[in-house]
């Protein structure tokens, strides 16, 4: 049998698990205290349903669950391939928000604002490193078309990246329907801009000549290569500049307001930066995009955007919508890595006992237990041994029944 | 494309999700409190391991996943129906435990007391009603065949309850292997005991005569089955009766101790008390059997034992394991029917703004939510309307931008 975990999935030491709980928790209170409410859906979806979804190349890293029983024999025997699988794990959490929507719709106050934090999976290469079962942080806005949902959105990230105790790090901001006018404007063809696009999402890591040169490459006319390497020369920074380029008129206010009062909502604490080349991934996205940056630990640890024509697929109605999800596995990494404790969280003491003083050190557990976590142990023989393990476990005090009248402190002294 | 969740599965809606979380956190924190830790693993795990463990009939009722890429294109082509699939969703969270004991072995200090609080999946047959995701909630400790292990179980398990808000409830215990030597005494054969057993099970359920006849019809010797209606009629209750009943010493000595001390540790708060038809469904107990049953809302809502020879497994040695699981779902129905209201949760509070006053509403929010949980909405046509639904939604008070000076509280006062 194999003892390690399934490939590109995880087991959590004490530890670890716990940084993800005091995580999660941190992050659901913000948003919660931001006025979202948490709703919980399956990580089983059903197969068509994922299959028909917006997933882009996710739709190739579904995990498919195979038919049970005679639904199973029969598709075996009519060797139906596809008939072999009726469910699926989910790839993301929008799919699942979108059928719930769907689903709930009467039951829903609108604009109805979600939080979503769940495992998702995909069956991405493992030589990549990448997890295939991990946790998505989204809140999602649904129902309205106003500015004000994308201003709450940033807010509130913001709000739980601070709680989480990250600093320095910068909101970039951008609308889609800017980046798209402005590379029209330059000569791109509305069919290349996709493609355009994708060259243009590298500019931060390979630099305007690059991207220049791999639109050359990519055959597209050295006039509007041109045009584009000259405004990026001189990138636009504030939203007089970007009116200046793009005859998006009210794309171009919606973002000004935006970035006006969330500058302000920041309030110097995290910085509001519009980005002309914030692209982001998925193709989905209709207007505001934004990623937040981590000016201490480099790249993205958040990002999300407006999808207004995805939410209402279900129901072939318009829901606009616009989300915003934090990279909890990301920071997760990061703290973990940077040996990151967690604020006031109760220390943890051991009770050690002889086998037939058990009842007494039950009661004194008890009585520690206003102050500390606390646990039982027998003695053992080794004890000065056994005491350097519980050190290294975490704990911070020790109590021998019959032997102290209080808590021993460690030697370390650890918190 | 299909709107509802797929059969046997449930969305949870934001009061259902919020009962949810406030269960798992009062019944984690109360499980950290007692010394246990959280350890987290996969949903994912390899087939042979799912197919290979100890899971009885559960192992009929595995969501398989599907290989992908080459490796399915393998199995399809050669016909190898039991090659298409190499993982599996989990069906408990005791292999998991064997499996992350394997792994981490050399990590863990012993015994190691841990919680395990999360997702699995069984195929049930949708007519019967059960969920095919639901969460489980143990405590587990390893490494240790003291009679300790069973009390701090029972006491950490009984303070969870009570933490929830549950009362009236009884913590029963029986051992397997007086069970056993009492039904032996009767004349019942070693190789008949599990079949005995599962008549036994149903004592509670319809009573002494018709485990009896049940077992007549299933052919064991009328003298057996007469001897242990003796012994029913006056069923053994004190640990004095038991030791003339059962020649198992050692058995019975470790019974009376746990009885005694979890009694006086219950306080009068809840009931212990001696069972000896209780049997607990699992084949891998090999001791110590409980089960916590409400005398408000008939049933089981939670139940455990000690499992000597299953952790081990992995490993081919010998690891001692106890364990006690509170029916999660079983709670949450029971609340979520009740009308549970958490206590001492957040109040939450509507800001209502024109669209633009927003950065001004977005101040007032801030400060409200030193208080409240805050939503922000742009006032809609008809107010009435919305606030009745704001409070159907649970929204405590509102504060309408310009119109009021302070919050006003909604109608029907809700809190």
């Amino acid at each position: 049998m194999k003892a390690t975990p399934v490939k590109g999935t995880n087991d959590y030491l004490p530890k670890e698990a716990e940084l993800r709980d005091y995580l999660q928790s941190v992050i659901l209170e913000t948003y919660k205290r931001h006025g979202f409410q948490r709703i919980m859906t399956p990580i089983l979806e059903d197969a068509e349903n994922l299959e028909k979804s917006e997933g882009g190349e996710n739709l190739n890293l579904i995990f498919k669950v195979m038919k049970r029983g005679e639904k199973l024999e029969k598709a075996l025997a009519a060797g139906d391939r596809k008939g072999l699988s009726d469910l699926g794990l989910r790839y993301d959490l929008t799919l699942p928000l979108s059928r719930y929507y769907a689903c709930h719709k009467n039951d829903l106050l609108l604009p109805m604002k979600c939080i979503q934090m769940d495992r998702v999976y995909r069956a991405e290469r493992p030589q990549k490193g990448r997890l295939r079962e991990f946790v998505q942080c989204d809140i999602d806005i649904l129902g309205t078309t106003s500015y004000t949902a994308e201003l709450e959105l940033i807010e509130t990230t913001a709000e739980a990246l601070l709680a989480i105790g990250l600093q320095n790090f910068k909101v970039k901001v951008n609308d889609r329907r800017i980046l798209r006018a402005v590379l029209s404007g330059c000569g791109f063809l509305e069919k290349d801009l996709d493609s355009v696009c994708i060259s243009f999402d590298k500019l931060d890591k390979i630099g305007a000549q690059a991207v220049a040169e791999e639109l050359k490459e990519k055959g597209f006319a050295e006039s509007a290569v041109g045009a584009l390497l000259e405004i990026l020369e001189h990138k636009p920074v504030t939203m007089e500049e970007v009116k200046a380029l793009c005859p998006e008129e009210e794309a171009v206010e919606n973002l000004r307001k935006i970035m006006e009062i969330a500058s302000k909502q920041a309030g110097g604490r995290y910085e509001i930066s519009y980005d002309m080349s914030l692209v982001r991934g998925q193709g989905y996205y209709t207007g505001t995009v934004f990623e937040v940056e981590s000016l201490d630990f480099k790249g993205a640890i958040a990002g999300g955007g407006r999808y207004d024509n995805l939410i209402g697929k279900f129901l072939n109605e318009a829901v606009p919508a616009v989300g915003f999800s934090i990279g909890f596995e990301r920071i997760f990494s990061i703290l973990l890595e940077n040996g990151f404790s967690i604020p006031d969280s109760r220390k943890r003491a051991a009770v050690l006992y002889f086998p037939q003083d058990y009842a007494l050190a039950a009661e004194k557990a008890a009585e520690l237990r206003k102050t500390y976590d606390v646990t039982l142990y027998e003695k053992p023989k080794k004890l000065g041994k056994f005491l350097d393990k519980l050190e290294k476990d975490g704990v911070y005090g020790f109590w021998n029944i019959g032997q102290s009248e209080e808590l021993t402190i460690m030697a370390g002294g650890r918190q």
